[in-house]
């Protein structure tokens, strides 16, 4: 018997309460039944994302999303700024540059976050940039860009500006309406701890406006015919949906909304924290240096010389069960990724220190045995925060 | 009390053995347990396709696959002809014009199916011609169109066959290989009866030869980035897939080759069938005149005079539980549709028969109590095919 546990920043862990959701038999998309679950699932992801624009799920993963917010508002040969902290930075740049969109690249250390004010110089120098692409947590470093104050810079130009919000939802508070957020991407498979496969997109009034004139070739992730589907009676969605993976994540929803916003934000800020020190006690690096850049979604550790990531992860999965991710693009076998994210409590952060420790010390690396779960037990003590998830 | 009958040519019923592995806590994608169940899909779909060509799972519905399908092949301004008999083929139409491709149509009366003579004509008329976008099953009518007679004559010319077998498949023998199709694609929801939510498409050695020189823009359903990623060790998909849904399809696949395929298409040539049978016997007439044109997934009936197609399956839904669906495109109102496909017995059909001839009674329409039941079990006894699913 090897009980197994999944800590990595998707999929995360999914509640027993969501999966007997998922397995329920299906409802055909275009009857009352699902059309009913339909709005009530677009109604409480724009709660989340604090948003009163058209919001749309998309049967895809996160990237799918991603191509939706790239090819719906601009033009061939059109300008867009990308600002990019990590994988999922570059990846925007490849996905604009397959569209024939010119892309402007700012380019940050994996590990660093953005700095508004480079974002403020490039649309000073640039007025033809159309679209500012940003992450708002980074899943392959675990930064977090502060997207409220280059969504202050960028509100005040014609561009609009495309966060991904993929792996921050539901971990960072996000207000997408108040900061001036333009189109805004999620994924069923990260905070809300639903199955992995559907992604949803918030559009603005100025986005919609860029939408009109865009001539970038799109069909499946088009925006335009998802608006038209979700305007008839009853609501739908243009190609055949993911039914069970939305009708998980009604549910899924729901948990979220009883536990209440700002204490899913405290439970994630404290695992974020609790997880960071216990590594930094175990003596460990941490990839994100500057406290105040690290998200609450996903911690990355910066693999010791003379140990081997693939043998650590390797040894943790197999032998106690123990899901993590390791590095992608150019930091792979570099760090590690602990996801902290969705429907995990205090006890999975225990559990995950806990085998990462007891496996550290089989490779050879010397450490203090139980320093690095006490100093995450001290710091659940120490906020008050005791809440098992 | 009202029991549920799905009875749709997609999404089609799940068996609760399915419905189980679906609610499986989620492996992470890039796992060796899921790289397992991953290489046992993509072998077992090949195994249904009879193809050996690459064949590559995409998270979507079947109109990403049709778009991974338009998108791979070709180059801006080049010929492509689509052979269009219903709402399906019309789609291939607007993808391949949106991306930019000369589309040359070859139309036919929705309820009619293909002449392959007439592909032979196009394709002698246009040697520019550089693909072939045709449908096995029309979803929207039911007619089925002899891909094998339209890929003899495909073959010897420099095109390719694109087919969108969606929800052909598993109810009509299909033989990628022996036929020459090039590029084949399939949903998870029609013949294997597994959820919503998952594509995938077979690429023969002369579409990669395209592929190579295709310069039309595509990202997420980039079949070289598929490609790319299934070589890896462990094989994965580009982006996070759709676990849960790949998971299910392991299970429902199983249950198909269990069956035995010879038995598959005997079932549902036997319920496609009956279910005609008895509507003619109540005194409806089937949107697909002839019978060697009519396929074996899903049945169109038109409706009667007097009768409103929408109170009709309404009522049957409502009332009685049975879903079916209405009439797509410039159909709708026009017709029903009982899909028979996938997860489907005998009394299924007896079901739905049923359902239709107490709500035909109680919108007026005068028939014999009983009269398509009847007939659906004389069809039943006299093909000795009593396999109740």
């Amino acid at each position: 018997m090897v009980k197994k546990y999944i800590m990595t920043p998707g999929p995360t862990p999914i509640s027993e309460e969501v999966l007997m959701e998922h397995a329920r038999p299906l409802m055909h998309h275009r009857s009352p039944e699902f059309s009913k679950i339909f709005i009530e699932v677009t109604e409480k992801l724009k709660k989340l994302f604090k948003t009163t624009n058209d919001l749309f799920i998309l049967t895809s993963s996160g990237t799918g999303g991603m191509e939706a917010g790239v090819t719906n508002f601009f033009s061939r040969g059109e300008k867009v700024l990308v600002v990019s902290v990590g994988n999922f930075g570059e990846r925007f740049k490849k996905i604009s540059s397959r569209f024939g969109l010119e892309v402007i690249s700012l380019d940050y250390e994996w590990g660093d976050a953005a700095n508004p004010e480079d974002v403020k110089k490039a649309l000073d120098n640039d007025p033809d940039i159309k679209g500012v692409m940003v992450q708002f947590s980074e899943t392959s470093t675990g930064a977090i860009n502060d997207i409220k104050a280059i969504a202050d810079i960028v509100k005040n130009t014609p561009a609009i500006l495309i966060a991904d919000v993929i792996s921050g939802l539901g971990a960072s508070d996000l207000r997408a309406d108040e900061w001036g957020l333009d189109v805004v991407i999620g994924g069923s498979q990260k905070g809300l701890s639903a199955p992995t496969g559907i992604a949803f997109i918030s559009v603005s009034e100025k986005a919609w406006k860029l939408n009109e004139k865009s001539d970038t070739p799109r069909f499946y992730f088009d925006l335009a015919a998802a608006k038209n589907y979700s305007q008839k009676t009853p609501p739908q969605t243009p190609w055949t949906p993911g039914i069970s993976i939305i009708v998980a994540m009604n549910k899924a929803l729901d948990m979220v909304f009883e536990e209440g916003l700002e204490n899913v934000f405290k439970r994630h800020r404290v695992l974020a924290l609790a997880t960071q020190k216990a590594i930094e006690k175990i003596g460990l690096q941490l990839l994100v240096k500057d406290e105040a850049k690290r998200g609450f979604s996903v911690t990355s550790i910066i693999v010791p010389e003379g140990i081997d990531a693939k043998a650590l992860t390797k040894i943790m999965r197999v032998k106690y069960g123990v899901t993590i991710a390791g590095g992608q693009g150019k930091l792979t076998g570099k760090i590690i990724r602990i996801g902290h994210l969705g429907y995990v409590g205090i006890f999975d952060v225990i559990v995950a220190i806990s085998a990462l420790e007891i496996t550290l010390l089989e490779l050879g690396y010397k450490l203090e045995i139980g320093s690095g779960v006490s100093e995450a037990e001290r710091i659940f003590v120490e906020n008050n925060y005791l809440n098992n998830g």
